[in-house]
């Protein structure tokens, strides 16, 4: 059997040219959620879908949707590809736009071959997805699975003092359509990994099975300033050792667990941070991480007992303050083995995986079947300019989406 | 035998009166060496020197000396006791003045007794010994000792843009006497503890036999910034995990060591700081302290052979920046010995000690045997207006400071 493929130059060069779209004088590229330079890529993708033919909708949080629905179909749910356009500050050219323009290229594709599928295919490009104009992250696709409400997330003061729901008017792009008003049949997501596990395993791709799940919090241990020089070791209060303590913890823990669990304290300051005294306070992070939610909570536990060992070991007081939590999403175990045999086809190296970083595919997740894609980071580097894939991975990504399109839209 | 006593009343009424001197509207007790306030603190002080019948003098880097000198004995090598009037921005009343007051007291006391020294008696005030206004601290024990060049330090500018010499001038403290003027028989140092040894234990005094070395480094350990959610434990370079592994090294080492070695980790800074950002790099520093320069040479080999496997098994650089380093000064055993038999023969408890903090009394080390005498300090605090020692813990310190004062200036 021949399998057709996308057509490469015309990805490449949409991708680049999005990419485009929101640098700076000094090379810089960002396109936050509903501002000007995002204006520009959104006009851009909804000229593209226009080109192809598509039906453009745009719902109220400003999710475009470009649709592909022949005759006799249209009433049919559809499979929607997608992800999101708007970037980080200083971002790379591939996070989101990738996944969305391989959508786009996988319908034309699909078009111009003849095919005629079973039920419609949707190419979306979702709402402020990176979070970092306005909070949560993923709030297009949060809405548009009906776990938040419209209006207040309408309401939504940016960092920048700015209302979401008024860019959106200005830019054009506070749509009529109800977010949700398509209930997919599937959802399917091709992203870059954004982490260094294909590379470094020389894997083409990953069938992403499951989305890690996230509980931040926030430590603060108190002791006592002392002289560095009069106090001896056994007279201590020391805040700061006692955090040190946290962090070796942690690492010896997700180390020794054999498991997926990873461990991060990304933020540490100390108090009163003098040379010479003795860390009154210590206030850090803890970023713990697993695809399941039971081991989730395992981990959870046990730091809280850790910290209780330690407070009385230390004898210092330790206070501790959720700031997030989210449970682990399962992506839809058929289209996870659909991506396997479509990669297997191509004679494709594929491995199934668990994405460590969120995605809009995690709230469509919550209405239908989802799944994800990963091609390769290079270095695992991501939200940041030096944010790399090869064109051939590119490429090789797109095509196993459309082989996997084609099968979710055979027949009924 | 009836030992004397020195006068109580004078003795705190002095201290509470030098320690007036100072205080702004919200009652923040601040001297800066050379400052208006500190010339109100030494006016007084000479004051008082010049009631007491002593001769004054002061020196080009502004000690400030009176002198007992019975007939027939000026000739002599004196004994000098002594410490400084300076103090630190919102600070106690006790660091320093002390030991000048309890000086003047002895004095005094010995005066009125009619006692016949053997050799003169001096009490001195050091100019700049907190360093908070100029560097180095012990400024002007140290230029006594001829351990810095008097030029030199007269030309220091201080964290206020001032020049030492001109604010000597100014305030009237620019003598006319060569630092080293009186070489001193032997130095004696009363000084309260800063630490929290004494109380804790229940001992009355302390006879410091020595004074820790100090080692100051400053670390810096360079990993990759990473995703947390997507970088697997086994791929990491976790600057901040580095430093905390340095840390509880640190400590483990010096609770096993069974030496009074401390260590000190004081300040920590982790980049970029972000919750979900593996830290690139991760800033501290290290504070080691020993009495002995053997061993403190082997806790700096050691750390530095810990940063080298660490390196390696962390994947990280690590670079090391020697911020300061002072050798541990011995004091004279054999008056460490006499403070011993002074505290026994009033029933008093006492224990051999460690200064941890710096002191004059380490400078004039270099030119004469000398020892210092510590009192409890509450709850060890110091360089905070919660400094605090009981007026019967002072006025005990004050009088076995008689006690060694009589021993060490009988006959000739």
């Amino acid at each position: 059997m021949t399998l057709s493929s996308i057509d490469a130059a015309r990805l490449l060069g949409r991708l680049r040219e999005l990419g485009d779209i929101g640098r700076d004088a000094d090379g810089r590229l960002t396109r936050l959620a509903a501002s000007d330079t995002e204006r520009g890529g959104r006009d851009r993708f909804v000229s593209w879908l226009e080109a192809a033919g598509l039906d453009v909708a745009v719902d109220r949080i400003g999710n475009i949707f470009g649709i592909w629905a022949t005759e006799g179909i249209a009433d049919r749910p559809p499979l929607m590809l997608g992800s999101h356009i708007d970037t980080v500050i200083n971002a790379g050219i591939y996070d989101g736009c990738y996944g969305v323009l391989a959508g786009l290229e996988v319908i034309e594709t699909l078009k111009a071959s003849g095919y005629m599928p079973g039920r419609p295919i949707v190419v979306a490009a979702f709402t402020n997805e990176e979070g970092v104009r306005y909070a949560p992250d993923m709030l297009g696709s949060l809405i548009y699975s009906g776990g938040l409400d419209l209006d207040a997330a309408l309401a939504t003061i940016g960092t920048d003092g700015s209302v979401l729901g008024d860019e959106l008017h200005r830019i054009g792009y506070a749509g009529d359509r109800e977010p949700g008003f398509l209930k997919p049949h599937a959802y399917l997501e091709l992203h870059i990994e954004q982490g260094p596990v294909l590379e470094r395993e020389g894997v083409a791709l990953g069938a992403v099975e499951n989305l890690q799940g996230i509980s931040w919090q926030k430590v603060t241990i108190e002791g006592d300033a002392n002289h560095a020089g009069t106090t001896p070791i056994s007279m201590r209060r020391d805040a700061g050792y006692a955090a040190a303590r946290v962090v070796t913890f942690l690492r010896e823990r997700a180390k020794a667990s054999n498991t997926p669990t990873v461990a991060t304290v990304g933020c540490m300051a100390f108090e009163p941070n003098a040379i010479n005294v003795i860390p009154s306070r210590a206030t850090f992070t803890v970023d713990l991480r697993d695809p399941d939610e039971a081991r989730l909570q395992q981990e959870e536990a046990a730091l809280a007992d850790f910290l209780d060992t330690l407070s009385s070991e230390e004898d210092v007081t330790i206070s501790v303050e959720r700031l997030a939590r989210f449970e682990p999403v399962m992506f839809d175990a058929g289209i996870v083995a659909e991506i396997e045999t479509a990669a297997r086809a191509r004679a494709l190296s594929c491995r199934r995986m668990t994405s460590g970083a969120g995605h809009d595919a995690q709230m469509i997740a919550r209405i239908a079947p989802a799944a994800m894609i990963f091609v390769p980071s290079k270095g695992g580097i991501s939200h940041n300019p030096k944010e790399f894939t090869g064109d051939d991975e590119l490429v090789v990504g797109a095509n196993v989406l459309l082989d996997v399109t084609r099968k979710l839209t055979q027949g009924e």
